[in-house]
């Protein structure tokens, strides 16, 4: 027999297990009856009327009477298991794990499969063992997938500097860690189809588990492929067509809305009584201020609401498909022996086509709003504390770096075309002319200068491009999350704003710079990696939407200026994008130069 | 993470894993190509028409075309996925796993989940290393479950006597065994109930593994408490209600077509696009005679196909569900990285409502009928070579113990009332009258003398009581096919005729016999353990049906005479049965005697 370890109620040992059965029985009184609800069963696809017995962070009884400590009455409201996010950078939202509890807990997400490779991209091992260690004892249930490309694309390729390489070795002292499940996300996809031997190494070594994936756009004989590697999801799926032939060659399809790629509005008319035990939700990458506005997994259940899908079929989307598949048999799902881990809910306004609104979350049988009210956040995870090395090793930014000299005057350039909503781009090319300064922004056409600036090693590689859809007409934004690498990236109007605004950020040791002008400057700190802080979510939240107003300001048109930016460094998703060893044709997958000669 | 060992395509290393990827790719032939075919789509519950690439034992591609070594052309039927028999006692075919491999695979079934408990009974833990032994190096795929109540009460209760006992400390040594998935059947659900510690210890152990069930009849809180306890299947539900409560309680639900119990017709309303990601088949008992003719689990498949269930949905049934609750992730689909264990068929006469027509096999991508015409009999598991040990522990049976004595003329006696295609029984009592050598077989009445003799430990213990509905008109039935402690049981007509028959079974060292007066006698010899033989299907099938027809001639009348003798002994199915200790009422769960006074 394998060895898992979330099997149906199998946290307790003899003692443990009498007591849930005689509390199951009866014979003494529950922690905790809520009574007077539709609860979902899962395994018939059904409300049922009914009240459920919780003891002991287990669920021990439905139908029955029970006496009970404490007695709920749901006032005939609905209940439904408690979210999976399926995938999830939980970096991306810029706090730690406890922060992130307290983010989500009140959404109804109760478990998340974190995939924490950017802070291994920027600590290697160490920040694995970081996320490990600082999402241990939560009472939110966080679920570790093991990184597989770190950095993103194959060193020897050369496309990017990470601050870390993790090969197959280095993953092996997480193998058997218990709340690893598998392996992160797949993104080196034409490595795999080549049978790079590291990957090779790295499938085999959790061929024990579910191995995830991430292919946008893959299809026929390498999405076979893909398949019979083991791969076994991605939430890469942008079309309707591209998700039915993932999840019909066994690729489980997790449907994404996170703050930049948005993809449940198109991806959710594939869910129906089927698909609900093979599909999955999950957030990939969602911001605070998102997540205090819109929710997390809930926005994307909203958003299923709102087409008219079944509310029986969304909220087992949300639970059991996620669970089945990463063989969390002891959750997904409200009966005996299962994890107290329920939202009550009702639909909004009365009516389910205006979304679902949470009344309440148990989590572990646990109220969540009392628990978020008691706790403390630790110290070794907060601000204060944390991170005693620096997050920069760089030189100090000067204009020199943003020369982009051309040998004639009038070129074709490859400009990166920023789609709102998505994190796919568009190789789009500009008649340019060059200036005494060599290549400039062209504000009139909305072509600013893009860069990105290595800061793990000290070593001095800046590349420099251009991008078309921010529309800064002044000012330059500057940020140290930037997928995966994180090395830092910049987009300004002027050179000058540029070097400005990166120079704060080197000040401040990470985080985001909106610069406005000299003296007028907003920004946050994420002094952990340069990518998180131990600050609340209501701080972050105020402090994003300081910076957005500004970005606004200054010109820029983009719901989403920041989460946008730092995913043009990622050089695993089409079209252009720029690393620190300059601009990446992912579609060719090679560094291309920015300018040709303009009959090219 | 989980040591799961049945992940997707988890059998090979880098180079095979690279070989597959290539295959899958096309730039390698593949083995195999079936091609214009409709297979069914597990994941969304549909059938698409297209094509199936097989290379090393795996599908590695569908829907493209690929240069194959062979190529079959499916003519337009249909291809689903290996039927999985979710829970079988091999040794009840009376055939050994090899044979028993030969008799299943033409019907379908690719993948069993084998609990052992019948040969344990027998031989303990030998019983259980002699099952992972002889299962070893099939085509089959044949999984076990540890048996969880050998005997089937605890000893302390002192209902029967078995071969051995098995406790928590007995199963350790198969934990970590990787075709063993669990823990089989907790059919001590009211020594579970009342927390009993080597329960409480077995659960434990298989705590991260699949536990099995059985609780017929159980409801309420009882139930709840049962859930609670981890338990996640069971397959003797009897009615549609029962079965629906148990699976909104998380115990999935395994529909039972065995040469006994046959509860598919009741239940399979159940089975829709929801159910069938959460319910599963079995045959639990299924005697090869009945498997030669109605099939195994396609024959439940025919059954509701007749009702006029989608044939998606019973396919998905009968190997997607079972395949995940039993988190076996390699299997239950058509799928790139899923074994190729796959069945060509078609509706039968051109009507799903006729049932299924199977036209070939694929079990890891071989031809089953191809596999089957080349493969020999191993001798270490066939009837020459095995079972060095005897079987017949006892003493020569003699009239003296069948008699019995009462203390008054006229008597209220407790007599078996048998259901038949059923292995539950009625509790009846009948008036009887006293002769000079006590209590006797009354043919008008169809009251027939039943005897348990000991067989294990040459105790000499043997019981008697009366059993209703065999209609035995001369002669006897006797057989070491006895659940759960195999003693021996003998019905007959008279007592001359049940020493005649018992003494036959002790000179021929177990199996069945049928005695219909002197030198009147057929018999099938079962030489491993009493319950087993290395014979053919067909040779078996011939013998039963041989069995039978004596039976049937010296007046029985039940479509099942041997199987029907068999459950009578089994004390945790209700209501009357007897033991080698004596008559034991189920339902309060204690010894009785036969007779009472007539005024009682």
């Amino acid at each position: 027999m394998g060895v898992m370890r979330h099997s149906k109620a199998n946290y307790g040992g003899g003692d443990r297990l009498k007591r849930q059965i005689m509390a199951a029985r009866g014979k003494m009184p529950v922690d905790l009856l809520v009574e007077n609800v539709r609860y979902l069963d899962v395994f018939t696809g059904q409300f049922v009327s009914g009240k459920v017995a919780v003891h002991d962070q287990f669920i021990v009884g439905i139908d029955e009477d029970y006496e009970a400590k404490e007695v709920i009455d749901g006032q005939g409201r609905y209940l439904v298991p408690g979210f999976i996010d399926s995938h999830v950078h939980l970096e991306s939202s810029m706090m730690i794990p406890q922060r992130f509890e307290e983010a989500v807990l009140p959404c109804g997400t109760t478990s998340v499969v974190w995939d924490p490779h950017e802070i291994a991209n920027v600590w290697g091992q160490e920040g694995i063992r970081w996320a490990i260690e600082a999402s241990e004892g939560l009472l939110l249930d966080v679920f570790i997938m093991a990184p597989s490309c770190v950095p993103s694309t194959s060193p020897v390729m050369g496309f990017e500097t990470s601050g870390a390489e993790l090969l197959a070795e280095h993953l092996k002292e997480f193998v058997n860690h218990p709340r690893v499940l598998g392996l992160a996300e797949m993104m080196n996809f034409p490595g795999l189809l080549s049978g790079d031997d590291d990957i090779m190494a790295k499938l085999s070594m959790f061929a024990g588990g579910p191995r995830d994936g991430h292919c946008p756009g893959l299809s026929g004989k390498d999405l076979n492929a893909y398949g019979t590697a083991g791969i076994c999801s991605c939430h890469e799926s942008t079309t309707l067509e591209e998700a039915k032939e993932k999840l019909r060659k066994g690729i489980h399809v997790w449907i994404r809305e996170g703050s930049c790629a948005k993809d449940a509005d198109k991806l959710l008319p594939l869910i129906n009584p089927y698909t609900s035990a093979t599909a999955g939700l999950c957030s990939d990458d969602r911001n605070p201020l998102d997540i205090a506005e819109d929710g997390h997994i809930n926005r994307i259940i909203d958003i299923a609401l709102s087409q008219g899908i079944a509310p029986e079929d969304i909220f087992r989307t949300a639970s059991f498909g996620p669970a089945r598949n990463y063989q969390l048999m002891d959750r997904g799902a409200i009966a005996p022996g299962y994890l107290a881990d329920m939202v009550l809910c009702q639909p909004k306004a009365g009516k389910w086509l205006n979304g679902v609104q949470i009344d309440r979350v148990f989590k572990k049988g646990r109220c969540s709003q009392r628990y978020l009210q008691d706790i403390e956040i630790r110290p070794d995870h907060s601000q204060a504390a944390s991170s005693p090395r620096k997050n920069m090793h760089m030189p100090d930014p000067s204009p020199q770096q943003l020369r982009i000299d051309v040998s004639a005057e009038r070129v074709k350039a490859s400009v990166i075309g920023v789609r709102p909503g998505q994190i796919v781009t568009d190789h789009l090319r500009f008649d340019m002319e060059a200036t005494s300064t060599g290549l400039q922004s062209d504000l009139s056409r909305d072509i600013l200068k893009i860069a990105v600036f290595e800061r793990h090693h000290n070593s001095g590689n800046v590349s420099v491009g251009f991008v078309h859809g921010f529309g800064l007409k002044r000012g330059a934004i500057a940020t140290t999350v930037n997928h995966d690498s994180h090395n830092v990236i910049a987009v300004g109007a002027s050179d000058e704003a540029i070097v400005a605004a990166v120079a704060e950020l080197k000040r401040m040791d990470g985080g985001i710079v909106v610069y406005a002008g000299p003296g007028h400057i907003q920004s946050l700190a994420l002094p952990i990696g340069g990518l998180m802080t131990g600050e609340s979510p209501a701080f972050i939240a105020e402090r994003l939407k300081t910076l957005k107003s500004l970005a606004n300001e200054i010109g820029c048109k983009l719901e989403e200026p920041f989460l946008t930016l730092s995913f043009l460094a990622l050089p695993v998703i089409p079209s252009l994008k720029i690393t620190d060893r300059g601009l990446v044709d992912v579609d060719q997958f090679r560094l291309v130069t920015v300018a040709s000669f303009a009959g090219q």
